[in-house]
């Protein structure tokens, strides 16, 4: 069983070419990981999913352990076997997900009580639970369980919120059984507070994690990107170079290349899944948004530059025809399409991160994306 | 381009096992065929179909004409390109589809004018029309536009309703173009009432078509399939031997091995697609309806008796969760069974009769499946 380590193969400005050895595999960063929320990224098989390059998916204990429940996944195998996919598992701690349920969650120093948004019974997370459940889930890399806060928010608030967030997180490192090949993440919080990013980076390097990940929203409601490019671009320098950075919840594919342009070697969102189930496909000069009339007659395929199955097989006509008819198979191949969009991004950029060409390749490709 | 011909290469009883030539490939028979209705089979890739074993599909010329229309269709290249289907494709004429719009459809003796169920706009089929969407489309099959009755249905009425579509069957071959390689089935109407069948046979061979299909819904209220027993059995010794038999919108796995016994050669039927959706596995015990709690913990397949990818890879517990979670994947995956059960239906009764095996085989397996 190979040890859980991040080996550094290149490095261009701050982008990093690497590679995550795990208990289930190797892992090409950057990478970017599918979103299988119940155990399963919607609509798609997972051999399709493989197949459009990804090499790690994430779960959600929240969702899990609601529904089917850990003891129930642990019994069957744990979610590998479950879900049918070998390769390595990233779990979400449910911090982020409880967080978001404002109306029927109460908070307190050991951890957060909720209600199902299912069926309304109420449940209980906290460091030790969030890390019980992701060892029966038996995700590779398990998260420690963090508070998030509501965003814009005071300074005080979150000060007071990341000092329980550092916590929560050694105590979710307590809880966390070391085994071959298995990793856990610290997750560093401290809203758009540049001082405070750079105390959880350091509280986390000391009680020390397999790897980093950025939490909370940076994102603000007029969709500008500035507070997540200036804490992202101050806070990269202080996280450890031999240890992955996880970027959680982002993004378009400009902020993929943004982010890997700042040294970020890991990715999760739903955007490609969801956004493709809408009818929206990412391709190489933007954004196609399939039930406009314009392409009724369209005979072209998606991404005239793309050679996945779904444009070397489909019609924009067609994908159209399906998706105003309301046939689920429409959201199946721009999900397909996108998966591999996403995928091929990723992969352009280890290339050119080890070609030495990653900042013309960013300034050719971020202007084009959506 | 080969020429459209029936081969019949053996028999077993009244069972047939034969062979249709046809300018897109050929097909063993008995065959199934799945349904595409607005041109995919719901949720399914075509290429999946067709690992499952379909040789032929079906598409509806009420759907299509209504969208994306027979002319984008034929615009893009023709339904075969259209959905990416290389095989046979047979078009239901809209016969059975607009009979089916009670409160928003006139007859007279041209044709019948209906309102769309999608925007209540005006339309019009008569066998014309139906023959030329159908030739739009390049069906490889192009069915008679016939007139369907209630069930059950007076004597007077079936008679009435027969001659008619007598009349609009002969104007259907008038129309029809005939291109090498592909057909036109008549559809034999008449309800339950054996002379009338009779005669509608009589009719359609003095008219003269490349295959013969049982028209018209011969299952009462009851489920009884009594009067459907007593007309097949008495309809198809009349049937020409050398002209395909389609048994239209039939119907579950012993329907199928009841009807193949009778002679029948084609089949078409939502049951394992629609019922697949909704959560229903068929299976060589019977029906395996996934939402049950007996299933959460399960840790066998779909099928233990089947081989098909999803009974290889999947266990009831994991369909379950994920039907029960609304995961449309629940849905794609016992499709795909379904097809697969169906087709390896179709491929044991062709073995079969090959064999001189099928009355065995037949009362093996009428007793255990649905």
């Amino acid at each position: 069983m190979p040890e859980f380590k991040y080996e550094l193969l290149a490095t261009d400005g701050r982008a990093r070419r690497g590679r995550l050895h795990t208990a289930h595999g190797t892992v090409e960063t950057p990478t970017f990981m599918p979103v299988g929320t119940v155990g399963s990224v919607k609509g798609m098989k997972m051999e399709d999913v493989k197949a459009q390059g990804a090499e790690v998916v994430l779960g959600n204990v929240y969702h899990l352990m609601l529904r089917p429940g850990a003891d129930l996944v642990e019994k069957m195998g744990g979610l590998h076997k479950f879900m049918n996919w070998e390769g390595p598992i990233l779990t979400d701690s449910g911090g982020f997900q409880v967080y978001s349920l404002n109306d029927i969650r109460t908070d307190d120093e050991d951890g957060v009580t909720f209600r199902s948004h299912i069926d309304g019974s109420l449940h209980r997370l906290n460091p030790e639970i969030s890390t019980e459940i992701q060892y029966k889930l038996d995700a590779t890399i398990t998260m420690a369980f963090d508070e998030c806060t509501e965003f814009p928010v005071t300074y005080e608030r979150a000060k007071e919120s990341l000092e329980r967030t550092i916590r929560w997180e050694k105590r979710s490192r307590d809880a966390f059984i070391p085994r071959e090949g298995y990793g856990q993440f610290g997750i560093i919080q401290g809203a758009h507070y540049k001082d405070l990013r750079k105390a959880s980076i350091d509280a986390l390097v000391d009680i020390g994690f397999e790897g980093y990940a950025f939490g909370g929203w940076l994102f603000d409601e007029t969709g500008s990107k500035d507070t997540y490019n200036e804490t992202v671009e101050h806070c990269v320098p202080f996280m450890p170079e031999d240890k992955p950075r996880y970027m959680m919840g982002v993004g378009y594919p400009s902020d993929l290349i943004y982010s890997v342009q700042q040294g970020i070697d890991m990715f999760d969102c739903v955007i490609p899944t969801r956004n493709g189930r809408k009818g929206q496909a990412f391709v190489h000069s933007g954004v196609v948004k399939i039930k406009q009339a314009q392409y009724r007659e369209d005979p072209s395929p998606l991404d005239p530059e793309c050679d996945c199955y779904v444009c070397k097989t489909y019609t924009k006509s067609y994908i159209r025809h399906l998706f105003v008819s309301g046939e689920s198979l429409a959201g199946q191949l721009i999900t397909e399409h996108n998966l591999y969009f996403y995928q091929k991004l990723m992969r352009l950029m280890r290339e050119n991160i080890e070609a030495g060409t990653f900042q013309e390749f960013a300034a050719e490709w971020l202007p084009k994306v959506k």
